[in-house]
């Protein structure tokens, strides 16, 4: 053990599917590592592999100077983290917190962090548990640039790529929450469009090779509309939002008329129509974004809103 | 012009951007093409091209005997094909109607064909009118096989790939509808992360490339997800509906918090809260797939719903 440095030393908090790979991860890179989780049982196979088995989350904590929290939420790492024992071992440690949450606990967490004298890293995994030790793994960071530098070299054990996205505390959270929201919002569609497919007699299997080529034409469309949003234009060059809702009508009513709930592409074109109703109808439907964007409350990024 | 047989002659009604399109196609691959178009004018540089302009819809329609229709939805296809004129003018010859619209317009269109002598083929173009004539144009067809190989050389001369998709009329319709669900609910969840990200001091050009990751790994996890229902396994093996939520709620949270609709999320949310509510939290989120096809009135799929 001696041959380790404090650096390449860390203790991970939460043993959960994530928390698991991200342990398994520094063991394979040669890192000492403790683990805990706030129920028993979930560190054997990790003991057996060289953790050490901690029998609190103090104790946890005392072992390592870099401290990686994993749990489900921000309620559950608050619990743990703001207990007055665990809150004192962490006095002049590191917490770098790979729990997802919305971006205002990350800034809260960060403040309570500096108010104890606790060097505060947030981070957000966007890749499955499987991918973690792989090149396949992306890792996002935001806080203080020299915290994360102090740490790159043993963040590098989780594989992958690992981007700091600056010193704001929130922006690793909200970089996640926004590419969460294309994901799931993507994936909300495609269950749709399976299940309507159905109701018409198109097998998934039939409908998958035509699914996955709109997948491959969206990426270049992204960076397109991202141009656009920037630059203000919103050319509905040969696509304007008026064809999109007339598209979004079709869907809308061949899956209620066959009885399905299409309660997702109604919201989508109730933005759309009302980017028309407000005088956009000529615009590409990225114009959406802007006007939802104008709906944010000025002044509000970057800060608590509580 | 006498070189010509009527096989490579066509007519095209509907000359918005897509009609014009295909015809400029139809020109540019030497066919005789004759162009009729609702509202006078639209035809004077296709007419400079070599078309023939026709003074009537029933006019165009007896120059050629494939017509190709491509107006902006089917209630403006049935004003123009269902006038006494133009329906006498059809018998014996072959409606393609590229017109999008629900797969039960196509149903009711073919059977009204078939009681007026007229061949029916139906279609669907899954690209933008600039792919008209080049390798990326996608064409869907459906309707019978017969028909569709008797002009499959004419068809040629728009580009691209063409799909005789079965003998169900709807199914081109059906395919189309499904797909832009898919396009049209992702590009929903697009611009909604950016309006996300702006309110949390993220430019479009700084989530941008995060964005196209997102985009990337989704066409894989179609296929994956399709052989899931396909097989009725719907494992949730690292990545259940449970986890799901929790991100959706983060999502919605992030939004409405600095005043932005959430409603598309909110929707989508809904009905994965509703598969958990149903005993399937522990599956795969592609379980909402196969909860929404349930709701589908049995029996429906391939018959009008009139």
């Amino acid at each position: 053990m001696s041959s380790y440095t404090q650096e390449s030393a860390v203790t991970v908090l939460g043993l959960g599917p994530m928390g698991r790979a991200l342990a398994g991860a520094f063991l394979d890179a040669g890192l000492r590592t403790t683990v805990w989780n706030r129920t028993a049982g979930k560190d054997r196979d990790l003991v057996e592999r060289g953790a050490a088995g901690a029998a609190s989350a103090a104790e946890a904590v005392a072992a390592s100077e870099l401290v990686v929290v994993c749990v489900v939420n921000y309620d559950a790492a608050d619990a743990v983290l703001r207990h007055p024992d665990v809150t004192a071992a962490l006095k002049g440690r590191t917490v770098l917190n790979l729990t997802a949450d919305v971006p205002d606990r990350a800034r809260d967490s960060a403040a309570w962090a500096a108010d104890h004298g606790i060097a505060y890293l947030d981070g957000a995994i966007m890749t499955p548990a499987a991918t973690i030790g792989t090149p396949a793994a992306v890792f996002l960071y935001s806080g203080p640039e020299e915290t994360h530098q102090r740490y790159r070299s043993s963040l590098a054990a989780l594989g992958g790529t690992h981007t700091h996205l600056g010193e704001e505390i929130g922006r690793a959270a909200a970089h996640d929450v926004a590419l969460l929201d294309i994901f799931w919002t993507a994936m909300a569609g495609y269950a749709h469009a399976l299940a309507v497919a159905q109701a018409e007699g198109i097998t998934p299997r039939e409908l998958a090779p035509f699914a996955k080529g709109i997948g491959e034409i969206l990426p270049p469309i992204f960076e397109e509309c991202a141009e656009e949003m920037a630059a203000g234009t919103f050319s509905g060059d040969g696509n304007p939002i008026t064809s999109a809702v007339s598209s979004m009508a079709h869907i809308v009513h061949t899956s209620e008329q066959r009885g399905i709930d299409a309660g997702v592409m109604r919201a989508a074109e109730g933005q759309a129509r009302r980017a028309i109703g407000l005088g956009h109808g000529a615009d590409g439907f990225i114009r959406v974004a802007d006007l939802l964007a104008r709906q944010a409350r000025a002044g509000t990024a970057g800060k608590s809103a509580e």
